[in-house]
């Protein structure tokens, strides 16, 4: 017994070591030390009064029931607005260099405020917005809790939002505990894939805690990728011609979830989005039984979704603003 | 000992009593007797994916975040239509004697295909939203499991989906546990309201289970009922001239959350509402007083709100037809 349990304690360790090597790292899960704060974004993320028709909340586009996404190529906003870029998935976002395709906001705080105030997304004002806050006793009093000021203003909205979101984190995926040491959390192929995931190069760019989203990269650095989207990436935020296409590197996990893939939303099918990455960024072109191989890899990251009470939203009073559907 | 628990026994005795000379009842909570129907419901009731846009779930209008309802005076649907009437609230709808204002669907298996296949709501087909869920394998299994047959249907959907709404009722509101004995359980006020609310003749129409789904009156009893909203009532459904203009009485369970009220959603503030129903359907013209006391009484109403894990969704694959948001 005694041996065998060395054995056992070798085995982990050597795991852990393994798992140091690997480019890829297990998803931390996220303790806040602010419940209250957490439980006020919640609310706030799932409240379509945070948009002018009152129809549309952040979870609209970011569904917790679907991966953090809505599987659309492109949002639809207000007034049946259609978006003009993919909706990326809010599971994981805390772990990104900065928000957006084209990292425009430097963090989740940053980014809430945006789809408030974008008149094909939520349509509606900062300053509205508090507005309908401001007149809602339990959301008066639960600011005043968390924040410990007079008034509402979109700092803390935007805070409070920040603060839920870093708690949609997935943990525990296959891969994650496959990582930490235990050998039969994915199949053969899976692990077949992720050595060719390795050695084909993807790693270069998907890599760290999120499998992504820690870099701006080209879209089409070996062959340029063909689209009717406009979007110019990352040189709106800088300026400068080299940046022209680039975008941040999207997070692969709970990739099976966050389809359509790309920042245009066009490719459906995972195989596909496999099989033209290696094409246009490694001049790579992959044999489909080496796509399945990275696919089956693929969906082992999808690790454990949100898990929470569906909140209930405090009623509007006589002096709240209606919504306003035109 | 021994005498004081004889006069609790008699005061519960005599509680009891008084809850039956009542015309309005506590709400009784529903135990499904087929759990992975109301969970096969669940899902099916937030998935956009029912609808042609991919954008729009039953959850959408009838949000269990907010009273079961989407607070607009009409809901808005496909490509941004707004309906024709205000979405009633799913709380407790299973206790109506038939769904929808003008009661043309029976039950509500029959309401739950109406909306999937109305082109100014979820915009699809019945025939379309099965071919979507017959390539999800996971929806796949939890209808063999639960219905055993080869193939799904819109029967089966739409049962599912009914079976779900059935647990959607808001026991344990303060005005049951007072009715029930806890003389405590309301204010003054609200008491006061209630007495109102009975000699006022309110309870002619609502009462019983859910203060009031059990029979159509027409709008504007004493005095005509002015709006903009061209519904013709119960008269679309019987095709008799006498029934124009009534509609069901709305249930007055949780009617702190489901504003704005009527069928055209024009009267936002619950005193506004209580003020124009004395006035028009029993001629009388109600004190600031009394209306504070009757909407004091109503807030008692608020019972306890859906409470369950938010659902995930199973991921489409690449056989499942795509949304159309055009």
């Amino acid at each position: 017994m005694k041996r065998l349990y060395g054995l056992a304690l070798t085995g982990l360790l050597s795991a852990n070591v393994m798992a140091a090597q690997e480019p890829i790292e297990p998803v931390k899960a996220y303790q806040s030390d602010n419940p209250d704060k957490v439980e006020l974004g919640k609310k706030l993320y799932f409240d379509p009064r945070l948009s002018k028709s009152g129809f549309i909340s952040c979870n609209s586009c970011h569904n917790l029931s679907m991966g953090g996404t809505d599987n659309m190529p492109t949002s639809i906003g207000h007034n049946w607005a259609l978006g003009p870029i993919n909706a990326p998935t809010v599971l994981n976002s805390s772990l990104n260099l900065a928000q957006f395709w084209d990292g425009r906001a430097k963090d989740l705080k940053e980014q809430a405020g945006g789809p408030i105030a974008n008149p094909e997304e939520m349509g509606f004002t900062h300053a509205l917005a508090i507005e309908v806050l401001e007149t809602i006793p339990a959301y008066k009093a639960s600011f005043q809790q968390v924040y410990n000021k007079d008034m509402i203003d979109i700092d803390q909205v935007t805070d409070a939002i920040a603060e839920f979101e870093k708690t949609l984190v997935t943990p525990d995926s296959p891969f994650d505990r496959y990582l930490k040491g235990d050998k039969y959390a994915i199949s053969e192929q899976a692990q077949k894939g992720y050595a060719l995931f390795k050695s084909t190069g993807c790693t270069a760019c998907h890599n760290g805690e999120a499998v992504g989203g820690n870099s701006y990269q080209k879209m089409g650095v070996v062959k340029p990728y063909e689209t009717n989207n406009p979007a110019a990436g990352r040189s709106a935020v800088t300026g400068k011609e080299i940046d022209r296409f680039a975008f941040k590197v999207p997070t692969l996990r709970n990739i099976e979830l966050t389809y359509p893939y790309f920042h245009d939303g066009a490719v459906w099918k995972l195989e596909d989005a496999v099989d033209v990455m290696a094409e246009i960024q490694l001049g790579r072109k992959l044999e489909d039984q080496q796509i399945d191989q990275i696919t089956a890899f693929l969906k082992t990251l999808t690790g454990k979704q949100p898990s929470f009470q569906l909140p209930q939203l405090p009623p509007s009073t006589a002096s709240t603003p209606h919504p306003d559907a035109g």
